[in-house]
């Protein structure tokens, strides 16, 4: 089996790839190449299956064409510009998030003769808008509140109709937040989720710009990497023509969220969290879904790798920080 | 002020060109200046007001950018190719109810300068794919079955992520299907909903190919025609970010279609409706939607011309009969 990652040098992208190369199969296939693709260069999994790895960008059409001419088994395309700069950047996040799903689905339906991949979309919570329900479930309507948000749904809405047309065999599979997100603190607005956990185990102050009583839906990267891996190796047909789903996650408070800290590492590490309100950050994430309700894709074998909170700060210390902290 | 039609050679298209002639203004603005487009050539209402006729293509994105460079106040984009056909030419459907959507708003963005048009989209009841509840309320979610279904749910994408960024002032309308629709009986799967009642009023015999209890979801011409003009003239303020709206419409079975022929032009009339039932239009029938809760149009002032389906026949016997039919 030959897979195909665009956006390979992202997070997710670069977890799911070492993963892929760990397991050495998807599903119940042997993994016998990856291609790994990126507009930067991706870094090579350490494994024994062929790697080719391609830097170029999703709209350099021939670019895209030429990846799919080599006829991947699976594709997941990961590839996207986020949230916060395809808003400051209408032009990139239109060409990039909207166009260069196009130009990968169109390379598709133009090899023909009954090639036919199994294509992942990873879509996003932001394809939904406030006013919502306390719990969004899986018949909510899609009211996107920024441009990203459109480009996912506009995305799944494709993805749906080119595998309805029997072009492709694509799910597109919208992911929480991702929490615990490694590396340096990033200035997006959901930042602060991953930050008052990750700085704190990293013996640093943290700054918690939002009070406690916020609540958001996680997921650890561990979830996310196994949801494109089962996305990616499922029996598609008990899934019907509605071809995006709201992934599993975690609803909890920031209060939670820090009660888990202490709970897992102590109120050493809590202590280095700062409360320092930010009526901007405050206002941004009050228009944010909180929970949701997953039923169809439970029912279609999506699993979290995190029972609770605590589990997702585990993950991170067990995945991210070799198994111990800054006490 | 300037009125712009895209698809003005349609049937709904030509009414609007005609009803705004009629009454010379939109809301209460004087129209000084129509253009009226068409990839086949439109016909010039008979007005006193400036009418320029112009045959072009929508995927034109010259043509388009010259028809935006004059900054009509309000355009109605009305082109489009219809469901059976952008599910035949799969090209054809996403080059024109996709491509040519993108190349009028991209073309109202490069003027710039504050230039923001009202843009009223039509788009359609095809943006629902079933299962679905048996009234279809405001927030149920989109689920396209088809092609076309697809291309206006992106369209209504656009058009409200466009005017959230201040780039046009957009609403979509989701028509209900068009009875009695006048002209030829057509092949479409939904044309024996028009057929049943303007042929036998023509004195002509028609096939009816479902069940009598087959339940769905009209508008007279008319109510199209005035919900465009209040989508063109109203307060967009009051709509919020949700630009697309169900439009009112009446949800009535066949049976209740043919009693009210009865009623409205007697027995010798509906003797000429002739029982064949046709298992693939059954079927194809069978997934389209049956009723709507409108809640949020009819709050917004959009109404239907018509009470009962015996108003939509008098409509089509006063709009295109000159009032009389054939006993």
């Amino acid at each position: 089996m030959h897979i195909l990652i665009l956006g390979a040098a992202g997070m997710v992208g670069r977890k799911l790839a070492e993963r892929l190369s760990r397991d050495g199969r998807l599903g119940k296939t042997d993994v016998t190449r990856m291609t790994l693709q990126d507009v930067v260069a991706p870094a090579k999994p350490n494994t024994s299956i062929p790697v080719e790895l391609v830097t170029c960008d999703v709209v350099d059409q021939a670019a895209v064409a030429k990846l799919v001419a080599a006829k991947p088994d699976v594709i997941f395309h990961l590839a996207a510009i986020v949230s916060g700069e395809a808003e400051a950047d209408f032009d990139k996040g239109y060409r990039i998030n909207l166009e260069g799903t196009q130009y990968l689905i169109d390379a598709i339906r133009a090899i023909g003769g009954g090639y036919k991949p199994r294509v992942v979309f990873t879509s996003s919570i932001a394809v939904f808008g406030a006013p919502f329900p306390d719990k969004i479930g899986d018949e909510f309507f899609n009211t996107p509140l920024t441009s990203y948000g459109t480009q996912k749904t506009i995305g799944e809405l494709l993805i749906s109709d080119y595998t309805r047309k029997g072009l492709l065999d694509g799910i597109s599979i919208r992911l929480p937040t991702i929490c615990v997100r490694p590396g340096l603190p990033n200035k997006a607005a959901s930042g602060f989720f991953s930050n008052i956990i990750r700085e704190p185990l990293a013996g640093k102050e943290v700054v918690l710009p939002v009070s406690e009583d916020v609540r958001h839906w996680h997921a650890s990267p561990r979830s996310a990497v196994g949801f494109l891996l089962h996305a990616g190796s499922m029996d598609t047909n008990a899934i019907g023509p509605r071809r995006a789903l709201s992934m599993p996650g975690l609803s909890v408070t920031v209060g939670e969220q820090i009660a888990a800290l202490d709970r897992v590492a102590g109120k050493s590490v809590t202590a280095r969290i700062k409360r320092v309100p930010d009526q901007t950050i405050t206002g941004i994430v009050a228009g944010w879904p909180r929970d949701f309700v997953t039923e169809r894709a439970l029912k279609l074998g999506f699993t979290t790798a995190e029972k609770t909170f605590d589990d997702i700060i585990r993950i991170h210390i067990e995945d991210e920080l070799g198994g111990s902290f800054v006490t």
